[in-house]
């Protein structure tokens, strides 16, 4: 058969990545568990028995002109593409320890690139206590890409997307916004932000900020709630600005709708005390969390997210990998 | 930096698969253990303790126009990518159950091509008991190709692709050659007889059959050992002998060269009784086994694989998925 559609309406550009996703689980069916174990939360979690522990894996590409170009060092390639990894078992809490790379390369690759491509992945992957276990390398036209499988374990709690009630506080960690200047590619994954985190019962959802907070915000959502945001609250950060000088857009729309921050995003339950809980966070880190919005309960006629002080013009939307421009 | 390099010693292209490998393995360093946790065995294995079992890991691609074109079905195209991973697991005697699937797909992609890709891996996937536990989806502009990440378990004991004792005999299941008539998207991986094979303390090594077998056996062994293989005991299949006749080389010259079989090759140590070992074979399976030949002592001025009785003009050379033609 021939994979490729003439008409617009029946091509996959003309699905968007959530609608595309659902249908993949859809067509998949009993293969694919609820999750944490299947398709729907930032890793896949199985139980591994008998412990009561769990296994995580997450698995991101980084593409040439996609997510890197000749502008960005092969190190920086490297690193950004394990920390877009390790990102994802950050937010459920877990510790990174496995790595396998399928890797599709040209012919008229350079040595010399790949080679430090790889020298950078083994610094940063063993300042992360991880390991790079295999993989598999395979010709390709014109085509480069480095597609990582990252598994990890997580302890006998680990952080869903889902769980948050009615009256949970919406916290980030650090700023938002302005990410291609430099964040995209150079960012530190908040790994022992997350694996805390897992320890606090009262914190009942968590998922990193890769495609804007509009977007991200919404997948955690159980069905009966809706989200409030301030967007007077949203900590903006400097890049953002400084794109915002050049871009004609406000920063606080770079913060929104930029993507790739890697922040986190969680809930605190409404019966946990809010001093305590961030001087707990205070004594430990020193990344800053924000409290933004609060969880609500779902009107029908709302947007999932609701913004309140936002600019007239920003569209929360956030970044579709997917979409047809 | 830009990725690609002008001169031709400078590509990618210029280096063969196996040297390749050898070249990402030396820059991982530290990062990159020894097998069979780390390169070099077809799955990547690591002890999962507390438990005396192992966490098997393995990647395999499809990629259009080089390991499927518009003649495959979409479902044949999913079994095919399922397949090649578990015959990897197989090898080791393991218990494949829990997939992960990187998608890069054209915008033009037809929607009812994926559907059946979906539908198809789904089925096959329910039959073997594995879970499809998530992925990522990114756009391409005209690159289709799956990236399946497969993990199992092995138990305390895995077979490993090096091991075998000089005088140790060398086995294969099935037939071989002339896949890319049907068996290269259609072949059941040799998984109950790699576990069986696992339970077995006289079975020393053993490899799946991708790139056929002088290539694949040589990668079996160790640095003081040869192996002789005699070609007339090789099982030709018939698939083989039909492609024989129009593509003006020898059946045997297709068993040797191939690739794609995905039968197993195993030794079975010097000590052990040669009936008594078949015997319990063929009460378990109806998989045919024939020994094609023995480990020998290294002789440095010999090739690694020494065929005797082949016809002159075959080189066993095998696949090489990744030199420029």
């Amino acid at each position: 058969m021939n994979p490729f559609a003439q008409s617009r309406e029946d091509r996959v550009g003309s699905l968007g990545e959530t609608a595309l996703i659902k249908r993949i689980s859809e067509w998949l069916g009993a293969a694919s568990p609820d999750p944490p174990a299947g398709i729907g939360d930032d890793c896949s979690a199985v139980h591994l028995p008998p412990n009561k522990s769990y296994l995580l894996t997450t698995t991101d590409p980084v593409i040439y002109q996609r997510h890197f170009d000749s502008q960005l060092e092969p190190e920086q390639v490297a690193i950004k593409l394990l920390n877009r990894n390790i990102s994802d078992i950050a937010s459920m809490g877990g510790t990174p320890r496995h790595a396998t790379l399928s890797h599709a390369l040209p012919h008229h690759l350079s040595i010399d690139w790949l080679k430090r491509f790889y020298i950078g992945l083994s610094h940063e992957a063993c300042k992360c206590n991880i390991q790079v276990n295999g993989g598999d390398v395979t010709t390709t036209k014109d085509f480069l890409g480095a597609f990582m499988t990252l598994v990890g374990y997580g302890n006998e709690r680990i952080l869903e997307r889902k769980g948050a009630s009615v009256g949970a506080l919406i916290f980030v960690t650090g700023s938002l916004g302005g990410s291609r200047l430099k964040k995209h590619s150079n960012f530190e994954p908040r790994l022992p932000e997350g694996q805390w985190l897992a320890t606090q019962v009262g914190v009942s959802s968590c998922i990193d900020l890769s495609d804007g907070i509009g977007k991200d915000c919404a997948a955690i959502l159980l069905d009966h709630c809706n989200a409030k945001i301030d967007a007077s609250r949203i900590p903006v950060s400097e890049d953002a600005h400084a794109l915002s000088r050049s871009s004609g857009r406000s920063p606080l729309d770079h913060a929104i709708n930029d993507g790739e921050d890697y922040e986190l995003l969680f809930t605190l339950e409404p019966d946990q005390d809010y001093d305590t809980f961030v001087d707990h966070w205070k004594t430990r880190f020193k990344t800053d969390i924000t409290q933004i919005g609060i969880i609500s309960k779902r009107v029908a006629s709302h947007p999932s997210v609701v913004f309140s002080n936002l600019e007239e013009n920003i569209e929360p939307t956030g970044y579709d990998p997917f979409r047809t421009p």
